[in-house]
């Protein structure tokens, strides 16, 4: 494998990935049209999302088989559970949402099965199809939050921190330890765990659009 | 506890079990006015669906604590991978879908989004929330095919064999073997199991109603 | 890979296979000189194995990624559940034991140590692992059974029973289909992941081997 | 339940606390009269115990059902990986262990036993026995610290670093925190609950008499 098996899965999954750039949700973030409600939907799913995720990388404490692997997940759980959760709690409240809005309100059904589906594959999935599966969401926001930090900014943008925060380079280099992990693994695997691989993060990838989509159209479940 | 807890929450869970029986899809079972396709579509997305509730079943052979339900748990995975799978084929072959067709045709949203929640609730939460998930299907299905096999049988009509399947009283015992398993469990877990309980057997619920409707409008990805 | 891995990995753990076959608990069951109380608490261990040996196979049914082999895995578990252990209970009633013994006695520090890790890695680690781990017993017994068979039977062999059941011609095609699979999945891994099959590999053959001296020694728990 | 169900199991269990605390290898901390020999073995085995108790921790993580014990686990999980890894390195270095020895030398029978029982009792029962098979380890090393801190410090003891780290009010306040959560967990659970809660404790607290009797011992495989 001279290609780096991340981007060949990223270019397998290209058109969904566009389509996530080109999402108005997300076009609206940078162009400051984004409405309220819709950023303010998707700031409670997300800290439903964040908490699922956490769970999935105390997963891959336990399954992970070196040190340094178990030791880089602990620190991003920690980090997620004990900071990123109480930012995310403040950030809310200059949105006008309340922590007990936060906890109370039910995932959406986008959220339930993205989330559920991230848990599912890293309890019952080889290890592989794990970080496959966990890969889209870091290194998709890091992607996004650059793009739009290349755009000329738009004065008074509401949404200026939440670019910022994802075009971070220190985030961006969180998503490339997350791609060397899975490039490591998908050449340790044989070509039967890279195709299991690639479909978890195609799947994933589906679902972080219907993640965007769901916010865009304030989605509730129909019952 | 007086009442019986599966009592409890087939009330709690009234309203959505109702839109079950009143669903285009279901009603349309009994009227024989179900468009092909959609009842196409079903049995291919049953057919994926199945493939997981084994495996479901079999997580359950794997936490349960008595040596009877795991007893039973195995007889039904059994039943389910060497028979039905073979009846589900041969089913499936008279509505014109081939067995490639049924292990090729990806999940639906609706049956990824199902699936997902049963396997992540049977490998993370307690014991009675696995029996929870599980219990909407097979409880659901019973009551379904009694209230349709209690109507007046349309002549010809193409899914009579399926409600004769789902009307049978070994069908119906199955269901109550299930159902007496979770009142035994939900009086066995204290108050705040038995909330997680309700909410495991809501949520299922829920899935079991949008997979209805995922076959009433052939949805696919959006993406 | 010209040379099956199973073949690798039996050679791997030649010498612990071969200490199995010279152990005075397996010499003395084609003897007929193995003492009844090693026999008798081999039975009620081995029923408690049995159990857990079942919930393996469980989470092998959850885990398996063709239908094909969740099937194999669910036939197994069902004839292990409902039929092996009632036979298992007769058995041990010709030597004596009830079954409330067979229930209540606790595991011995080999059994525990043994079933948990099947269980762990059947929960933890990769498919491969999982299979790598059960393999030893299945192979293993009727390595056992087999060798013993070929030896002149002692008239009135107590264990001529439990010979003929590990020397049948159907035992030994189980441990081969449970080769196969492990070849298969060892041909589909790469390096890391072969190595990783042979850990596992290693390992149950090592509590194998003290599963019998346990027997041999009526082992108990220090404390 | 008025009395704390922590203390009902601790008195359950007394029998094996009590052998601890009088064990030679626990005994000669305090005195400086363990051998070198059995610390150092102690030592490696605590290192590749240590590992393992952080994937519990992970699995904890994964399966809390709220959001503060999730955060507890994952600072704990954290710290075990980021800091006490790295202490536990330099600590070893001070007797003579290299760390490639720490990472190189396989895990004991009585350190593999102990860490399958405590991944496959987080992966399998319920929560509530997750938490009651990783308490008395916590708990056992305060216990333990404290109680040879009480008494007269031997001049030049070897082992004075090791008891001030298990006698420190800060790791005390940890198994308090443990001893709570494992509380509200068995006030939370039906009595059929408690009884799996009480079992696992009495399991872990077998397995850390076995854990020091082994390194005294110098335990290794038989085979």
């Amino acid at each position: 494998m001279t290609e780096r098996f991340s981007q060949v899965v990223r270019q397998q999954a290209d058109a969904i990935w566009e389509s996530q750039h080109s999402h108005p949700f997300v076009r609206g973030l940078g162009t400051a049209e984004l409405p309220l409600p819709c950023f303010q939907y998707w700031l409670v799913q997300d800290y439903r999302f964040l908490i699922d995720y956490a769970r999935l990388l105390g997963l891959g404490i336990a399954r992970a088989s070196d040190l340094a692997t178990m030791t880089q997940f602990a620190e991003l759980t920690r980090t997620i559970l004990s900071v990123e959760m109480t930012l995310h709690r403040s950030y809310a409240a200059q949105f006008g949402i309340s922590t007990s809005q936060l906890e109370s309100t039910p995932k959406s059904p986008a959220t339930q099965a993205y989330t559920d589906f991230l848990i599912r594959t890293a309890t019952c999935a080889d290890f592989g199809e794990l970080v496959a599966a966990l890969l889209p969401c870091m290194w998709g926001f890091s992607e996004i939050g650059q793009r739009l930090a290349q755009q000329p900014a738009v004065p008074n943008n509401p949404y200026a921190d939440w670019i910022r925060t994802y075009a971070d380079p220190e985030f961006a280099q969180l998503a490339q330890w997350c791609c060397g992990l899975f490039d490591r693994l998908a050449s340790e695997a044989g070509e039967s765990g890279r195709l299991r691989m690639a479909e978890a993060f195609l799947t994933s990838s589906r679902l972080e659009w219907w993640f965007w989509d769901a916010a865009w159209k304030l989605e509730t479940w129909p019952i």
